[in-house]
């Protein structure tokens, strides 16, 4: 195996036992000292790599301990290890065979960040977002027992994905099916940033408290020893006897649930780590694991700011512009100070939304829910039927989650909240699991939704100053990417409902685009200038509602092309299309946008290129629309106008 | 106030104090022994009103009392009462004025079955779906601090929608946040169905141990006293004694939340209850009210089969054919005889889906996860990952719950995964809540996913097979209606994939309908003909994959018309309007569907005329569609094709 990157970095260094291991297998054959060795090759192989190819780092340092050991006590892909979020499975990948693909980690083509079915036989379960994992396994245990079949499911669950809805909707369940099953709670007392919430207090109570189990046994053996205690008393204590074997111990909120728990434990110290999996393997039922890591463990920067050190950009930030999200939260903090009525709200994503300066400028008008979508946006409707003006940041992905709340809370009740939509469009390196690809289609078929996509990061500004205007729910989406180096200095405006802006004027086509695809268009049209065809431009604005009245009236003298960082299938150009239709407008539109399959990752431009959203592409599409316009009969279209 | 029905049946009964109760602002005159006997007229109104209009009926019996106590200690409107899933505020209803408008509830234009805020300034926030409540009063509760007010909010919440994971995470926020907030947990043993999960066991534990707290007091009692005591143990008892508190009480579970427990109370002790109230009123910080209920309370044959008297038909069942639902349990029989790895999961859905049969017959192929969608579509994927074929039963509404899930857990991983969505379309009474608009086009957008509707039961068969063979994800949406009568006998076949069926044979235009809309468009086809106007009727079977080769077909001959039973905006016909457009076929296409409003209750003969799906409007529609044609220059356009 070649363990050495192209460029030679690696040479020096030597991974004695980690080069042997090319499945489960190897590791089995290392003993516990070997195995506490091999930890340490792990952590400087992924320092290493991680910080050439960039990627999650703090989580999965945090982790070298636990994923040696499930793989030493249990026998994958027979076992099935399923990873919560998916971003802590480096070390995993590494020991199944992956670690000479390493140098591609996270891009085009290369290996996924995230466990994916189709990568491996080892990875069960592919996994993205939070809080998935308990759900899957339990699935998966079900099925084996209908089966007949006797291997074990492992799901390991951090502290902040077990605040998620359906994390305890699974526990709930779990509890009540009372299979075998081991659910691993990865206790590294923080999410994605630190952690929120009664339940992650709940835990730091059990984690500072080691005196709780033994404690349990002493009181329990003084009972039995007291010589003075009445009758009433006794009997009344034997009622509570097997109620207060679930009261003294340390995990009764689990217990609550129906498991049976373990821990904690020093998820660092290995060999403890070992004999606690086995122990918990050899239990029935359904059993939580409850394992105190450090994010970030092993790596002194990582370890004092895991926060900083959660993903690792795979390269130095040039001096570009401000991103999207930057702008948005220099824009909150703007808003919240012109009305006070303004709060931010945010599912676990305070520094990703950009709204780190904005949570120390107003804390007590920032609300980070923690990982909990849907309890996220009708908080948010709560908050505006009391009369705030809540805007909820969140990932286009994420929204995903909240999708009812934001049709039953928001829009039904015409709740004026703003749904500040990030990650919009193709994210790079995080690929098929956060691309923000269909936002545009389920959120316009729902009523009384206004959505809009700015240009660029200047308009960005006014288009959430219209936003807070409005009376009812607006969604902005905006695109994870710098800014394209616009005014953001301008004083804020509103933008009319509905309308879209001309950029350009042209005869032969007219390329309405959303969003950054603004930018896109309009280098291609320079493109077909030097071919001689000219090209209005338009800015779309407007997802919903449509300006209509623009795009009849290019419609009815020339081609018509969209372009969208979206699925195809029922975003802008789809309502393009229905508008075309419907009006009896017969002309032609070419669509541009994501075709129907999952998009993997990549950069922004690499990805972009290839499902076609590229000037070069955008031109030779154009190209071919002017050229079907003229082979047709196109008076008779122009005539009927 | 007109107490009397149009007809006449009240006369005789005399509502001697509830006729004087124009507002909450009457009740508070009342002493404890005019409330205990409102309680009885009320519930004799209930049960006098909603025999005749249909309604939910056993959840309002039960909460009389609450009603009653709520509105005598808060002071609605400007304490905000926030009703979770809504089917229980009849009796709110009844006391903030609404109380003459109970003959219309839930028909058309009537009164809404569900609180709304355009309905009264009473109803705090609209509801229609499970576990909202807590993080909508969270929200009010912030705004009302944000803004320096002090009214109260109190949530009330089943025990059967305390299991939805939004309900938790909520739980955990208000927890964190603190502030003061009453959370009343109505606890009738029961969800819809019965309750399910590790939380009812924990629930029934504190309903039948009333030892808890007097135990409580005595053990800390007793350990003061105990004299042989080691000093070990005393340190350890002093450190524990922070931690004991928690232990001992019986909510500890919402204590581990962060909220102060009160109860549990008797919901039908009236007095006890405005007692508790009262304190609760005075308590700061989160606090949950633990009220113990029986639904149906005071009807006997609904306290005896509360799962039967959830809600009652407005109209004894005529002798017509199955409905889809039964249908849809009866084939899932079938499909488990025919292969032992078909398994249901539903999210307290059992009598609702139709699977009640199901369940004596296969009891431990079927899993009720209880109000936990998200957890249901996860749990089917991991079921799917490891072998087994599950059919998924949940209603369109309730799906956009677990969307995120269904697109990263099941359509990435094209994991066999059938969904079977029940209640798509106009679903009658339940309204704008529960209207199955927007599944095709949340659902089409999706790669990987197939989605198709039947024309009648009898196809809904073969649909439920043919998925059931396929290697990837499908979805077979349904309405909720009655059957047209179809063959429900014929032996099961595979319907080919993404394959129209044409059903009349017409020249001058050709309508492609979806599901139940075949029918209408049939009959309309017979109208049409007696008008000289020849359809082409497409039963289009599929809304993805579409079954392009027919539609292009017709379009280069024929105008198009679609009619299907969802939004617009983004739907089926928005999908055909999509491919005309990426074809360059110029053709003319009327589509209809729901238009752009969220769509309020009737019955669904009533709604769908109100939207233009009736023979009728479909008639009509097609006659302009080939008026329109012939008006133009058709010729070129067919010359073109």
């Amino acid at each position: 195996m070649e363990l050495s990157w192209a460029d030679g970095s690696f040479e020096g260094c030597c991974f004695t036992l980690l080069e042997h291991i090319r499945s489960p297998k190897d590791l089995k054959r290392l003993n516990e000292s070997q195995l506490v060795d091999l930890a340490a090759e792990v952590r400087e192989f992924l320092v290493e790599s991680v910080s050439k190819t960039g990627g999650h780092f703090g989580a999965n340092l945090g982790v070298v301990e636990l994923t040696l050991a499930l793989h030493k006590v249990f026998d994958s892909p027979r076992d099935k290890i399923v990873w919560d979020v998916g971003h802590q499975a480096y070390v995993h990948k590494m020991l199944t065979g992956r670690m000479d693909k390493f140098s591609t980690l996270r891009k085009f083509k290369g290996l996924a960040g995230f466990p994916k079915r189709n990568e491996s036989p080892h990875d069960a379960f592919g996994v993205g977002h939070a809080s998935t994992s308990i759900s899957a396994g339990l699935g998966m245990a079900v099925a084996r027992d209908l089966a007949g079949q006797h291997y074990k499911v492992v799901s390991v669950i951090g502290d902040g994905a077990l605040t998620g809805g359906m994390a305890m909707e699974a526990l709930n369940h779990a509890g009540e099916v009372g299979t075998d099953f081991l659910v691993i709670l990865n206790d590294n007392e923080m999410s994605i940033a630190e952690n929120v919430g009664a339940l992650s207090q709940y835990l730091t109570r059990l984690r500072s408290d080691p005196t709780y189990s033994r404690a349990k046994a002493e009181i329990e053996n003084a009972m039995r020893r007291v010589p003075g205690i009445g009758r009433t008393l006794t009997r009344t204590l034997e009622r509570l006897k097997d109620s207060m074997r679930h009261m003294f111990v340390p995990g009764l909120l689990f217990e609550g649930f129906g498991f049976k728990y373990l821990g904690p434990v020093d998820g660092h110290d290995l060999p403890s780590l070992l004999k606690m999996l086995e122990d918990a393997k050899n239990l029935r039922g359904p059993v939580l694991l409850h394992m105190v890591t450090q994010k970030g463990k092993g790596y002194a920067s990582a370890e004092e700011a895991p926060d900083k050190w959660h993903a690792w950009p795979s390269s130095a930030k040039k001096n570009s512009p401000p991103s999207y999200s930057k702008v948005f939260g220099d824009t909150m903090m703007e808003l919240a100070e012109a009305d006070p009525r303004v709060v931010a709200v945010t599912p676990a994503m305070v520094p990703g939304s950009g709204l780190t300066k904005f949570r120390e400028r107003f804390p007590n008008r920032i609300y980070d829910v923690g990982i909990a979508e849907q309890h996220a946006a009708t908080f948010c409707a709560g908050l505006a039927a009391a009369g705030r003006k809540p805007v909820l940041a969140i990932y286009s992905t994420f929204l995903q989650r909240a999708y009812d709340q934001v049709i039953h809370d928001i829009c039904i009740q015409q709740l004026p909240v703003v749904i500040a939509i990030d990650r919009a469009g193709i994210v790079g390196p995080d690929g098929e699991t956060h691309q923000g690809a269909f936002d545009m289609a389920y959120l316009r078929t729902i009523p009384n939704l206004t959505l809009m996509m700015p240009k660029d990061e200047g308009e960005l500004r006014h288009m959430m100053f219209t936003a807070l205007q409005q009376q009812g729910p607006v969604a902005v989406r905006y695109p994870r990417a710098d800014g394209a180096g616009a005014n953001v200095e301008e004083p804020l405006h509103e933008i009319p409902i509905g309308k879209s802006e001309l950029l350009r004027e042209g005869d032969d086509l007219c390329i309405m685009a959303v969003g950054p695809m603004v930018g896109v268009a309009l280098q291609a049209a320079e493109r077909l200038a030097q071919q001689g065809l000219s090209a209005s431009i338009i800015n779309a604005r407007y997802i919903k509602p449509l300006d209509k009245e623009t795009i009849i009236r290019y419609a009815k003298v020339m081609p018509l092309m969209t372009i969208e960082e979206g699925a195809l299938a029922g975003g802008f150009g789809s309502a393009v299309a229905e508008l075309l239709m419907d009006e009896g407008i017969q002309t032609e539109l070419a669509r541009k946008g994501f075709p129907d399959h999952f998009i993997e990752h990549g950069t922004r431009a690499e990805v972009l290129s290839e499902i076609g959203l590229d000037v070069d592409h955008v031109v030779d599409a154009a190209t071919k629309l002017c050229g079907h316009k003229d082979a047709r009969q196109s008076p008779s279209v122009r005539a009927w106008s």
